[in-house]
């Protein structure tokens, strides 16, 4: 049995809805809100670790239980004594379920009572995903926060579809909280088993609620999933294709009525302008695939809008991507270096962009928490929206 | 005028034909024998300059005049204020003349006695360049040290073929110090026009000694190179797909013959093994982009051979790729998880190995250096040899 619970969570200030708080981890402490740079198959993309942990000091990433598991799987990363170890990050880890990435296979999957049958995207062997199943590949990739196996539905569900989606998630969650229970009673948490770490209690688990654009179908899922009982909560099908205004619909709806007590993880948003629209709502954990992605295609986020450095103004650009910004790819390099780098195809080119992109949401999540704390966070919005702003209408400008 | 001259090179220690030295250029002190990182198109592929100055302490690197001729072009990079300035690198630069290049273009290349008319591998455009084109890019690029345009032949040239490739070479070696010096008194070198460098001298100017496999040629073309009179002496035209043997009966004679009181550079050489037997005969510089280009296709070198992370055999290996290097790849990733990011494609695998195999050439010509100050270098070269050996032997076990 674990000595303490495997993650506590204290709000530490509240500014309206806002909130800035403490998740203490077995391998560290969190303060929220966060944003959690996505490490699909166990590397955030075109950056190192020291980086992340030094320079970014990002203090939770994401990992992808689908792709883990089909690749190099479960037996490897066992064998290596959990992902931690393998990947070398000792910071605390959040997985996935997989249930999104294998939804998203679309006509590659069936889904059934017992769980999502599809065939990977590697090798097209058929595969099986069930809550059972996705608990077991968490339990060996012995992540700090493992998530519920849920199934999502299309932005555009009808009541029907998303009802009957909702449904299967809330019984799939039950038997997800069973299975995780059984394995950790067992020890079957790899990030637990070495003893030279101290890590005290077993993995923390999350629920997810689902019901598509619908927020009585969203309400249902809440009080379902909070009756199963997690130690955390998050939103999920969200930022899946649909209008914006339909998310945002379903934020209002479904923030202020999860357990104030319990982390609240909006799952894949998103821009730096719907980070801080969420956490006026009461969010405090995020992950998204925008900086770094988007960073190996040429577009960087900065405190006044999006800047795309394949644009032929700057071409003998001798100012950095960001004026403001004191990451260390601003400190020395020009937005011509830059240019150049991506139009010769260089390696650089993404990286650099990751680089700069992960430290500006960091650092505007710092910004954020700063300003909760002071009691500032709406100051803080607004002057973090106008200069946004401002900067978008000049690079719209240069683009016509 | 300069205040002192470009570069000045004393030798501190000999072991035999050995030697350590010191060379000092107008941007910092460089020791020898020294590796240079190849950084083509203004980045050495796939690390980032902090790396290189903090972690590895590379104190000079290469860039090409051809590809940073043709892109991002001089216009360019003389607005950006010189190639120190656009790339964010302040340690000296070492800049090829682009006479290998494009020679390397084979029919997309025409040689006359003005120059050499070619196609660009970007866009096909018809491009001239001749020793007054190089030196007069290689001004504007600002590089510490410039190399003369020279003519290569084939490694397996007849000695007609290669004494006109080498009478070519030292009328073009003549042309280069020609307009180098004009360029010079004119005070075209961008690298230097900024006051607020305090930089002393000019550039400095390296001749390059060619003629194939012919080593009466080689002498030849070494008198006539050392009659115009240089900064330092190269020997070019070697590693271009002759035999070993060839490379080093050419290495034996030129070598000892080469100005004792000038840095001696061997170009685009080469493997470990290479650079050791190299410094053996006296040889002070090298480049090679083996580090770096079979980082980024898997292979890594190591004090006991070379590692192609692609091997089944380290899929739940979880030591480092070398038990005895201290660079910060090897401090925290396993062979199973440099395997699994090969595998999967991630950019990571190419920036930790590169990272890597950098570290493991300038560590090990770090330790040519003190060995030859300590009178040890004969014995340092022969045990790194012997564990080099013993372990590719066991490595041909496995692949086996």
């Amino acid at each position: 049995m674990p000595n303490k619970p495997p993650i506590t969570f204290d709000v530490v200030a509240r500014e309206g809805e806002a909130r800035a708080g403490l998740l203490t981890t077995r391998r560290g402490e969190i303060e929220t809100p966060v944003f959690m740079p996505v490490g699909t198959a166990g590397t955030v993309k075109g950056i190192r670790f020291e980086a992340l942990e030094t320079e970014l000091d990002a203090r939770i990433i994401l990992g992808n239980t689908y792709h883990l598991w089909l690749r190099p799987g479960i037996d490897v990363i066992k064998r290596c004594g959990g992902l931690h170890r393998f990947i070398g990050w000792q910071r605390p880890l959040l997985t996935d379920s997989g249930g999104f990435q294998v939804w998203s296979l679309g006509d590659l999957r069936k889904i059934s009572e017992e769980g999502t049958e599809f065939r990977s995207h590697l090798d097209g062997s058929l595969q099986f995903l069930s809550p059972e199943v996705s608990m077991q590949v968490q339990a060996v990739l012995g992540s700090d926060i493992v998530m519920a196996f849920d199934e999502c539905a299309e932005g555009n569900a009808s009541p029907d579809v998303a009802r009957a989606s909702m449904e299967l998630t809330a019984r799939w969650a039950q038997r997800s909280r069973v299975e995780f229970d059984r394995l950790q009673a067992n020890g079957a948490d790899t990030g637990r088993t070495d003893k030279n770490e101290n890590l005290s209690g077993d993995q923390a688990l999350f629920g997810i609620v689902q019901g598509a654009s619908h927020v009585e179908l969203r309400s249902e899922s809440l009080a379902r999933t909070t009756d199963v009982g997690f130690d955390g909560y998050a939103i999920g099908g969200l930022s899946v294709g649909e209008e914006k205004s339909v998310m945002w619909q379903v934020v209002d709806a479904v923030a202020p009525e999860m357990p104030s007590d319990k982390p609240r993880y909006l799952m894949g948003v998103g821009t730096p302008e719907d980070l801080l629209k969420a956490v006026s709502r009461g969010i405090d954990m995020f992950d998204c695939v925008l900086p770094t992605r988007n960073g190996r295609t040429g577009q960087a986020f900065t405190s006044r809008g999006k800047v795309n450095v394949k644009n032929a103004q700057w071409a003998v650009d001798t100012k950095p991507l960001d004026e403001t910004c004191e990451c260390s790819v601003c400190r020395r390099h020009s937005r011509a270096y830059l240019r150049h780098l991506h139009q010769s195809g260089e390696m650089l080119a993404g990286m650099l962009l990751t680089h700069h992109n992960l430290a500006f949401f960091l650092d505007t999540m710092r910004g954020v928490r700063q300003s909760i704390r002071s009691g500032e966070f709406t100051k803080f919005r607004q002057a973090f929206t106008e200069k946004l702003n401002e900067g978008e209408q000049q690079n719209a400008l240069i683009d016509a």
